[in-house]
């Protein structure tokens, strides 16, 4: 059987503030489906790493991993760094097979959101 | 009378396709209400900076603007940089009011709309 799992891929930051908006995210998903296996994982300054989350999942018998980058847009960090990484987890795992969606800041809905959120500043 | 602007601020890219996301959410903001001026600026590697965008919009008369951080989460560069740049392009413009809102990714209907997205993905 085949058992899945979100990843939720952010930069990280010095502050630990920084990955609340990743968390709430977190939340939001698992609210709205409470069964799923929703984990975040970090480029930088940030743990768990890629690869730590990835030996997480593995171990929890996940076999298939969907990667949502939470980035504004496409980056060096998406095009290079991220697959790299991918090609690494998918190495120490073959029994696991992960997909990289888009740069979270490029879905349609999130960006008619985002307008809509700006418009309603003043 | 007040002339209002608002500027999206993002962190900027050495590959220009990084800003097509802000520029989406900029055609949409117009989409939606063609009469704002919406401009973009970024902190490293795009221009115009904002000293340049603020400079831009003092000539076209803009007499108070709202500022939207187009990153995923406070970090250091909004904690502390781009304070300083807003204050010093305060001092240069002093008939400008500018008022800084919080991390794009911060906003509760953009947390949703990255949930909802995300759990589209399958």
């Amino acid at each position: 059987m085949t058992q899945t799992a979100l990843i939720l891929f952010g930069h990280g930051a010095r502050d630990p503030q920084w990955a609340e908006p990743m968390q709430r995210v977190q939340r939001a998903i698992q609210a709205r489906e409470p069964q799923r296996r929703v984990a975040l994982a970090f480029l930088e300054f940030m743990e768990p790493t890629l690869e730590q989350c990835v030996a997480q999942l593995a171990d929890e018998g996940v076999t298939s991993i969907r990667l949502a980058p939470m980035f504004m847009a496409q980056s060096g960090h998406l095009k290079r760094d991220l697959p790299l990484q991918v090609e690494a987890a998918a190495r120490q795992h073959p029994q696991l097979s992960i997909h990289i969606a888009g740069a979270i800041g490029e879905a349609p809905g999130v960006i008619d959101a985002m307008a809509e959120h700006i418009l309603a500043l003043d």
